[in-house]
């Protein structure tokens, strides 16, 4: 086991470091790249391309943005900026630029962070024109006085935003919605940590035989990709989702943590938290308020999907969140395939979360079926004190991710004492096996 | 606006000191004069007159009672105990008496305080014919065998029981009900704290421009007088009442309470409750048991009116409670002042309270509507948090005063912001606009 | 009150003690001597055969088995396993033997526990053809080798299970249900504080004038014979039985428990909840987790009586429990009698509890109807309290149980209130009587 945890998380690493150098931004050939090499590792991607100017709810696609160089030149001559060091050295969406300013006039252009004086900060203006530099405050404070040569190669035109779909079937038309996004530059937790990581889990769940679900997967640019994605899908997630994660923030090994849906007691938000629970004890549980990512749009109202997150160290609770110390030292092999392991075991009990109902009246008579130890000693085993609780609580209401709650065991532990009280026909799934 | 508090607080404290001396009891004289002056504050006052002998549920509005003077003289010619000196000395509802006693017959009408010998307690028999002083258990201590001339010139006869009303209509017949008494006499945190603060919200209420609800605020005689109130008027309160509070104690500094309706959760006591949190954190919350006023009326079975009650010091939680002590020395301009904002607080947020609904699906694009930064740097400010909060609950469900609560903030630090959103078209006030 | 505690506390014991001796299993002789003499004390009683190879749900009415004798003599011909010295010695339904064997092949025969050296165990193999010797470690540790002599004078036939059953008609057709069990022999917490107490709750239950429940009482093996009675039963049971307690373990004095049913709200876990909060505050609660005995089968799915254990020291929580410590010297007079008051205190709370309502709108008037002390004075009586809370609370929904658990009171500390508020005709039975 340790070794097959050791190649999954290597894998992913090596997948995350392979997406580390691209520059991503919500739209662009940087996410087209990124998606590209994801589709190798999954086939059954497909790529959609949504027009500038596409209305979607109150938003509008905006123009694609794409940058093939920048750089700022100080007053002796020294390229001491290069976009090619670092892609975060320039605010995403930046207007092009190609002019000579005093250190003075520059300075309105240039972000650093004085309390992190060696990490380059990462910014964005997507819907206000603008343009600038990141830089860390040490290399700003050295900046002498002068004339600066100042260059942004990039362009702004009509394109289009670009996302990825996975859908793999399950034997039931109700889904479980999986969303990730590929919209940041070179950092490493968030956001590779997050595709890397579902890739993997799309993986694990096209090796499951007999899917109960259809699992429907989404790479997209955040915010802007999540509404495009809603308003083109939103009576279908409507209709199918019976629960999704938003997934991001998955790769280091500091802690877990957990965030709700707005309604707090979805199937997502159960499920997240009895894994999260039984997993790592000590887990970060976040309220709604502390949200930041697309749970935003797949919670809000009249949307509503059930869809929560389970992730490693939250965005805005680590040091290196959004600046260039974000990078592949952050994230791990084991930080990875631990955060992948979390949402696995939250899928795997999505998919054997039954409404189960005992097939006798009064408790079964176990010993003729070989279930149960003849002799009635003071020591029942813990064996069959949990096969007892199954049935005592299988009552035709309460699905089997309750029963695990109430009787304070993992639910994965609970499995083959179901599967074998199905067996000898003690347990049966009800009719109405719908889980809520 | 501090100077504003100190106007208000001393013109509320004047108030209370011209109605101190007056004699008050559940029937008589003395309510009418201090209804009379009241009436001068507001004149939108109409004072009802209850026959004696009309029937109001299980009671009968007593036969009407007035008193002109009593006294007591010692033995040795001396006034001991002069009604014009305190008219606590009495016991309220005392029968005519004119004799000559012992005093060992004498003790047996007379009331005192051990525990506080310096205190004239205040006692009533409304419903048992009798008659008795009050005096300072160290008077009673120093009085000398022999016989004493006993003096009460009071009237017991048919007349009425006099109340005030005050409606002020708003753009709808829903109601909020305010309730205060006007029986007690000389005393001030109970009760010339409660009447006074009332006519200052009055006084409020009319200055506010396109009142949402109607207001309806009464001066009644304690007990008997919600009782008659609520035989007169019980199907229309019922129908038209979304809130109420019963106004008393609310006139010292020593403390913020909250008493609860009986059914715990109404409008009325939810906006209590949070308003006091957010004004006095340590407000002291007492349960329906803990209840001793008119509130026993309105939350009695099958009445069931959502009535609350915001004090200061509670009856029986101070030491000069039903006592002379309870003299203007305990109440204070800025005591009153507090009691009055206290619940003003309440009245506002209950007007601006609202179920509201975002218009759009997903989160709002404020940037083009300007209420948003336009670059996303790392910390985003507590403002852009507000409004992001308050769209994401606007689930047409929830009012704002649940918003309020769930976000962590004081309602009335909303307001600002959800007019903003709703200039700007962000939110809609919901068709089924019905707080509960 | 003493003096009648001990007397029944002493007759609850004499009669366990003269059970004592008996040697009962879940079939057999020792079941019907038990029961006969139950119906000496209770001629009510009712006794019931099922004939072998009956089938009761997913269960078979096992042979009759009777044992007249058994021993081990030992290589130097003492007997040193006598079943005329403790019938715990030999294995329930052990099959017949007569045969010698040697100290190795005899081991796996033997049975003792080496962590209470001196106690003999209580051991059955009811469903599993199998026999056995318990003996304490100290004895067994002492054998020496050589060859044993083993007989086992045992019958296994077909036969029938006993069980006795009372019904005390009341006023109405529900019902109040107490199950206890007689399949154990030489033990005394567990078992024989159990029917001695319910023999005794019945006698009680018989002076009761006008009962308003009809209870069921019944005298049954534990397990199978719980079984077997819903099989015969269960339609009537599910249509009639308002609470029901299965008694068990009610005869030290070292603590109060109480488990409670599966849906753990239940008249049954209300009313005794809180009768053992009153009596005996630091009462162990227990979870359904924790159950043990026939709540396991009247809790089961479907079946969902709401039948709750109240017990003095539970089995499993006290070190004698199933071995040959749980003598005589375990129980005690004063401990019967705690246990059989505690269980007479629900019941009787269950016979006073009814859902009333105020008579009257408003708070009635007391003092007419000399209820009420004429004179307000600063300290209203707890007693003027308790009725006003009583009058407050009574809605038409609320029980009486659910009065006192909001008033904080003992529940039997409001019936004279109640009575005398009946009698005045301020309080009345709601139609709808049905407590839930």
């Amino acid at each position: 086991v340790i070794q097959e945890e050791m190649r999954i998380g290597k894998a992913i690493y090596d997948l995350a470091a392979e997406l580390f150098p691209i520059t991503r931004s919500i739209t662009g050939e940087g996410v087209r790249e990124t998606l590209k090499i994801i589709q190798r590792e999954l086939p059954e991607l497909t790529i959609h391309e949504v027009a500038s100017g596409t209305k979607a709810f109150d938003w509008t696609v905006p123009m694609e943005w794409n940058i093939h160089d920048a750089y700022i030149i100080d007053p002796s001559g020294i390229k001491i900026i290069d976009f090619k060091q670092s892609n975060l050295h320039v605010i995403g969406y930046s207007v092009p630029v190609d002019t000579t300013l005093s250190l003075e006039e520059l300075q309105s252009h240039l972000h650093s962070l004085p309390e992190q004086p060696d990490a380059i900060p990462y910014l964005t203006s997507y819907y206000k024109r603008s343009w600038g530099f990141c830089l860390t405050h040490n290399q700003r404070q050295s900046l002498k006085a002068g004339n600066y040569r100042v260059r942004i190669d990039s362009v702004l035109k009509e394109g289009s935003l670009t996302y990825g779909e996975v859908i793999l079937p399950g034997a039931t038309s109700e889904e479980i919605f999986i969303s990730t996004y590929v919209c940041h530059p070179s950092m490493a937790n968030n956001e590779l940590s997050g595709p890397t990581v579902v890739t993997y889990l799309a993986k694990w769940l096209k090796g499951i035989t007999n899917r109960r679900y259809t699992y429907r997967i989404i790479f997209i640019p955040e915010t802007i990709g999540s509404i495009v994605y809603l308003s083109r899908n939103l009576e279908h997630l409507k209709k199918c989702v019976v629960a999704g994660f938003n997934v991001t923030c998955i790769g280091d090994d500091r802690s877990y943590s957990y965030l709700p849906s707005r309604a707090g007691d979805t199937l997502a938000d159960r499920v997240a938290k009895h894994s999260l629970k039984h997993l790592s004890p000590e887990f970060v549980s976040y309220s709604f308020l502390d949200r930041g990512s697309d749970e935003r749009q797949y919670c809000s109202p009249g949307v509503d999907l059930p869809v929560a997150s389970v992730m490693r160290t939250k965005y805005h609770a680590y040091p290196e969140y959004h600046t260039s110390k974000d990078n592949l030292s952050v994230i791990s092999a084991q930080g990875l395939y631990g955060g992948y392991n979390a949402i696995r075991l939250c899928l795997h009990c999505l998919e054997q979360n039954e409404i189960l109902k005992c097939t006798v009246l009064c408790e079964p008579q176990l010993s003729p079926r070989g279930l149960y130890p003849s002799l009635s000693t003071k020591n029942q085993t813990a064996i069959v004190a949990k096969m007892m609780d199954i049935i005592a609580y299988a009552d035709g209401k309460s699905d089997l991710l309750a029963i695990a709650e109430i009787i304070k065991l993992p639910m994965w532990e609970l499995f083959d004492t179901v599967k074998a009280l199905k067996e000898h026909g003690i347990l049966a799934v009800c009719s109405n096996n719908k889980p809520t």
